[in-house]
């Protein structure tokens, strides 16, 4: 027989094969009675008015759940039904079991972790997105998806005025890509560098083994660097060490340069930086001009993470806290966070495309196509972990030109201007104490004295679900983290916000006196 | 000073001090002039129309573009506007810079790559979880978010027929959880792996680094794999050797044993082993029962990876191929190729959830909440490679309860009789042959021929820009994949497409005698 040739009776799954007969009989079926575009324009519509009802009233939900864990297996059957069911059905277990179990991000009163973004324009994108539903991991599986994502990284980058080796444009070594997250960008970076490491060590030491080498890289970053940077070192499997800050939590070049030395002089290998621009506990800013050079100097690859920060950028003013970015070999930030496009949309610019490609690359037959050497394409599926990607650029497109730029800067400073609205009411009273300096839409305060009471206030403030915070550790003290995170957050929100906390203290050290 | 007290003059950022009063005036102004929740459900509803019409007519779109290289950024400004744009002006640019690079995926007369899936209830659903817009890293980050997804994946799970090891339930060790791709779950699960051996060997040989050890790891796939599973080996910086299959692309138990005992032999330290069921080229299955009991005995993670077949598995007679997913650690597939599920979803379950979560855990102390230690709750965070996560599992609810699983199966199985059709049409056409044996909706095809007639035919193919296949190699053989995958797909489609395949056929061979 031959290796290419099959017949019926040699199949590798008998019960398939019984069943051919009875395929043929299925099809000649009616169809099947699914939803169809006449009951989507329908219900797609009432969807749409859901959406606006709910964004419209969410202040009137409570912005944290009150469930416990476990809550909602028991509301739902065990197992999937065998006939289908009617979307009013499935809309009246929306409030009936998920409702009460969402905690409400784009509430006014939401304060926690950082922003995620929400606008209308986003989600018609994404509408249409889902309508295409084409995976963009080659240029030739969808030109249109590769392509507005490297001009729309574009138009991004230069908003941010980012140096011109960051931007495609038809001539351009560098360019950007959507990835998922920040972590994914940070450990792309890492992997890159990893590779190029490895590449320029053995080319001086052809004997070393690539393993060899990996035991000597090490990579550092700030102490207050994002989690997923410590992750991307254990991913990668290299050595990721954490550099002290100084009293403004903002890593500095000698501290860096410091332990470099140190390790250069163990036989270690230098590779990689992370630096973070606008740290998660309290927003600091790594200070890249010092840094920059260093990197430069050791061969090192400096990727810099303003996950958070980055948005701002679109400001003049807030542009002064990037300078630096024009040392880095990869840049990346969240329009997910704070830029109005909902998740997932992490932007990320390299200097040298070939950097980030060579890690990656592996070419099956299945995948080339007529253009992909012509060296004018773009194959995103060699940016990034995953081969498959959405058709994600049609976001930024809709929520650039139907805000514009001004608009979107008119948005972060508004969120800027209600942190430093809260921000005053905390200075203005003296139980109370700001830990690190608000640049941006972030506060950190607590009330002056233990750890306890700090941890107590907000359990408090977790418990009565009217406002929604959580905390952070700053040299050793537990602290509380403000950050005006949604869309629909005016100042009033700002005061009666205030005006919880203040009632809570009161309360809380009423009965501490008791 | 102290190092957690600030003055305004000490600013990191002097600029955006100076702005202060800037904002506080900004925020005296009227609000934004964005679209609103009332513009929102015009447009929406329009967009829900554009959508419908989109979909309803397809078929009238040539399903491959005929776009060059670089052709949209000609079409559109260099840089984001200044002033925002009107609705109407951005959808008027879809139609004319948008869909012109559009390879439409969902079209009746794409048979290329592997389906991606598409369904009205998976976008309802996308619309309900972009405006929830809630990032589910934790429980306490949206409980309902955590909570369906892991009694989705127990529903599916069940309909897979999964061993109960793999349900997580109310008291299970095992579970699944839902990653962006394919590749994702193959990289999480070697790297699960990876920090298994480690720990392993480590228990025995306290002396050995990480490093030393990981130099000695090696991992296995056949040579039919997917190209992300050696990239998970080189992201993972282990060694991954492929191991050839039988006559039937399929990877049988004694080769993998032989290269087992020759790389211990040889120092080397067996760690992992991908399995595929339905490969990308040919859609091959290996041979779990003689593959999982090696792996069980030489203490190997084994990670069955079935993509794309994954989903035919709830349908009793295909559920055969899935015997010995009891052997395995991890298995995962993408409901979103063939499940009616919108990308991006792919369903990842292991045995035990302490292996997984072992090889991420970093915690940090702003993502701590107050019933993590209880071990009642899920942290997906620490089972996946990004740190966010959207509402992914409200589309798995909304598609197995509109569909309902008889729905599903049907929709399975007309894919595969669709196939078997096209098989039948090339099997009596003697200028053909049948390349690999047909189990689900993949048919593998040639012209008796060379490579070259092979190429040619589909250079023609995509050329004429009225069905879309992509080529695969076997055994040194060019090969057309046509791939059943469109929902809209009809015998009728099949029947064209056969006809324009032998027109364009005969026209090759034609040109060739004269």
């Amino acid at each position: 027989m031959s290796p290419v040739l099959f017949s019926h009776t040699n199949s590798i799954c008998p019960a398939a094969d019984h069943q051919t007969a009875q395929f043929i009989l299925l099809r000649l079926q009616p169809p099947l009675a699914r939803m169809d575009a006449g009951e989507f324009r329908r219900r797609g519509k009432e969807m749409v008015d859901y959406v606006a009802d709910y964004l419209e009233n969410i202040e009137q939900r409570p912005v944290y759940p009150d469930v416990e864990p476990g809550y909602l297996r028991k509301l739902i059957p065990t197992e999937a039904p065998e006939d289908p069911e009617s979307y009013e059905e499935v809309m009246k277990d929306v409030e009936r079991v998920i409702m009460p179990g969402v905690t409400h991000w784009h509430s006014p009163n939401f304060f926690a972790y950082f922003p995620t973004a929400s606008s209308y324009p986003a989600m018609l994108a994404d509408m249409l997105c889902g309508a295409i539903g084409c995976i963009g991991f080659s240029w030739a599986a969808s030109p249109a998806c590769t392509e507005l994502e490297t001009v729309m990284l574009d138009w991004l980058g230069k908003m941010l005025k980012l140096p011109d080796c960051f931007i495609a444009g038809t001539e351009g070594h560098g360019g950007g890509v959507i990835q998922s997250t920040a972590s994914e960008a940070t450990l792309v970076a890492l992997l890159a560098a990893r590779c190029k490491s490895v590449k320029r060590v053995q080319a001086s030491n052809p004997k070393l083994s690539e393993a060899e080498i990996c035991s000597k890289l090490v990579a550092y970053t700030s102490e207050q660097a994002h989690s997923s940077v410590e992750r991307a070192g254990l991913i990668g499997g290299v050595m990721m060490k954490k550099v002290p800050t100084d009293f403004n939590y903002s890593l500095r070049g000698p501290l860096l340069q410091k332990m470099i030395e140190e390790d250069k002089a163990a036989g270690l290998i230098p590779f990689f930086f992370c630096a973070t621009l606008g740290t998660t506990s309290c927003c600091s800013f790594d200070h890249l001009p010092d840094l920059g050079p260093i990197c430069i100097k050791e061969n090192m690859w400096m990727h810099v993470d303003a996950a958070y920060a980055g948005s701002s950028f679109i400001c003049p003013e807030f542009r002064p806290l990037l300078d630096g970015v024009e040392f880095a070999d990869s840049f990346n930030f969240n329009p997910h966070k704070w830029l109005l496009i909902n998740f997932d949309c992490s932007a990320m610019w390299v200097k040298k495309r070939t950097d980030i490609i060579g890690a990656f690359k592996v070419e099956p037959f299945y995948l080339k196509h007529d253009n992909q050497e012509s060296g004018l394409v773009t194959d995103y599926r060699h940016w990034q972990i995953p081969l498959g990607r959405r058709f994600r650029s049609l976001k930024m497109w809709f929520v650039f030109r139907m805000f514009g730029i001004k608009q979107l800067q008119a948005y972060i400073r508004k969120h800027v201007a209600l942190a430093k609205e809260f921000e005053s009411l905390v200075r203005a009273d003296k139980r109370f104490e700001i830990c690190a300096e608000v640049v941006l839409g972030l506060v950190c305060f607590r009330v002056k004295g233990s750890n306890e009471l700090n941890q107590a206030l907000l359990k408090r403030i977790t418990k009565c679900r009217e406002i929604h915070l959580v905390p952070c550790q700053l040299a050793g003290r537990v602290v509380l983290r403000f950050c005006v995170c949604a869309a629909s957050t005016e100042s009033h929100h700002v005061q009666s916000a205030w005006q919880h906390i203040t009632q809570l203290t009161f309360e809380l050290l009423q009965e501490q006196i008791n």
